[in-house]
């Protein structure tokens, strides 16, 4: 018995014409993982062709007669639309039909929605969006990314948890090197918040590896880096414009000239590897930690590949029991605590 | 009469082998420009060959017998080397010796000793640090850095005061775009203090073009990005880290074998011109903003090219009245208060 992760098929900017596909070639390469797609019948069966028949049991599609807007008030998309494809996804995770959600729809939305379902485990305050970035030595998980504005030091020990434990069960390491994301050594160090979460992160039986600067988080050097939404969606939102910015340049001087056109096609196999290594589309997929189920919020410009990545980290969080671990370490904390 | 620049030549990484060489190739390409080479005579006499008999009245020495770690407690620092290089170099601008000081030494300490002996400007409570970035357009003013870790809305407005008349002085542009640093417009728009700070930016009679995301400071969205010094270290050195992995992982490509190693010498006038349009160095020179004189720090890593860049913008501020200007505007906006 495989896991079941439902897909809201009508998120994101280009809705089924790319969720479809990636749930097709994610069923290809992964025999143990069933999907269920969700959505309006008359955007997905068109695009099934024969795969109903190929995947049997392992493809159901449940028909979902609204869809959340990108731009709507989470808190419209919550109250008013009861059968929505990111409604229905959540009620699959919350009845037990199946055992993740993805979607690539509005983030506000996803989780109100998502909170209002599936509940915050005992002991969490508040849900965090917890991002994967590549680093110099592999990759890095990052949270929170824009749930929480104002965040205490007990909400930063909580996302360290969940960063640990989403660490823990997607790459086996039982003890992933936990860092508090602060300013630099020769400033301040930083505000009351971040030292009090310290504090706290240094208690907590976590392999807790002190503060990182902004620059530690692509040397790797911490598997969880833990900070404020603010903080962390600036972070985040800075290095894929940076990201882009670099790639328009590269592009820019290759494309100069004949000639510069001839270096990069006597290039293309070096920089080829490069673009791989710095694809964004595998690292997409972004985890919303302290649910009572495991919920994947995809990029909404995602493309089949990326958005098959984000069906995998879906299934790879809930076959590996991801909301069992966060659960028992909570409960293990409270009863130091008590 | 030109503008005098004071540099202390002990701070940095390197110290006077890397500040001596650059105020040399400086002077010798800004012929209104003074300087005052600032430390152990010691340290800088050997350097400096014919340069004092060819430069005249344009190039002195001024004796510091003492030296600022670079890790050294800001009030350390401040309290007990009152004949430190830096602290020479601020005292030289209070005095009206010189217009700017520039210094590669510890952040903190030149903070403290530049308010202690300079103090702030009128209607200014806290001094910040202000980096130049660039974008796909041009470039962008970004402030505050890591001098303030707790900011009010006040104190966010008077960043943007501070960035609009240095973008103003610097790039000849009376009106530059002041954007906010704020998180996605799906999440809750930031928290109550940015909220404050956009309608006090709103009202302030600068040229404020509302929020900007991370991804927007490169994409040019606004000539001066407003934070706080805690989001604004972390974007900062959040950047400087990708930049990094992302240079290391092209010189890797290319340097994987024989083959890749030919690839990159034929694409070499390609990335060479990449290379330069990134080029980390010609941003070097971070202005201490808020103060009655104009001092930039460099970065502490800074060889002679990044150092001279720096000597530039302090000459650049201070030859187009930056002080003058932020004084007159802040004065403007009280009467406009009153």
């Amino acid at each position: 018995m495989g896991v079941t992760v439902a897909i809201d098929c009508m998120g994101g900017d280009h809705g089924p014409v790319v969720t479809v596909p990636a749930a097709l070639t994610f069923l290809r390469s992964h025999s143990t993982v069933n999907v269920i797609l969700v959505g309006r019948e008359e955007s997905i069966l068109p695009l099934l062709g024969e795969a109903l028949a190929a995947f049997g049991s392992r493809l159901r599609v449940r028909h979902a007669s609204e869809v959340v807007g990108m731009d709507e008030p989470p808190a419209n998309a919550m109250r008013s639309k009861k059968d929505s494809s990111m409604r229905i996804v959540a009620d699959l995770v919350k009845s037990g039909e199946a055992q993740a959600a993805v979607s690539a729809g509005n983030t506000g939305a996803l989780m109100a929605i998502s909170r209002f379902v599936l509940k915050t485990l005992p002991g969490i305050d508040r849900p965090a969006i917890c991002s994967i970035l590549p680093t110099q030595k592999g990759h890095s998980y990052v949270l929170d990314l824009g749930a929480n504005v104002d965040c205490s030091a007990e909400h930063l020990l909580q996302f360290g948890i969940m960063g640990a434990m989403l660490a823990a069960a997607v790459d086996h390491d039982e003890r992933p090197r936990v860092g508090l994301l602060n300013i630099g050594e020769e400033a301040i160090k930083g505000n009351e918040v971040v030292k009090q979460a310290g504090e706290l992160l240094r208690n907590s039986g976590l392999n807790f590896c002190g503060n990182v600067e902004g620059d530690d988080i692509y040397k790797g050097a911490a598997d969880v880096v833990v900070c404020d939404g603010f903080v962390g969606n600036v972070a985040l939102k800075t290095s894929e414009g940076l990201a882009q910015m670099l790639s328009t340049f590269l592009r820019e001087e290759f494309g100069r000239n004949l000639f510069t056109r001839i270096m990069a096609l006597i290039a293309m196999p070096a920089l080829k590897r490069f673009k791989h290594r710095v694809d964004h589309r595998r690292y997409n997929g972004a985890v919303l930690l302290g649910l009572r189920g495991v919920v994947v919020k995809s990029h909404g410009s995602a493309d089949p590949f990326a958005f098959e990545q984000a069906i995998g980290r879906a299934a790879d969080a809930a076959g590996n029991q991801l909301i069992e671990r966060i659960s028992l370490k909570m409960a293990s904390m409270s009863e130091v605590a008590a």
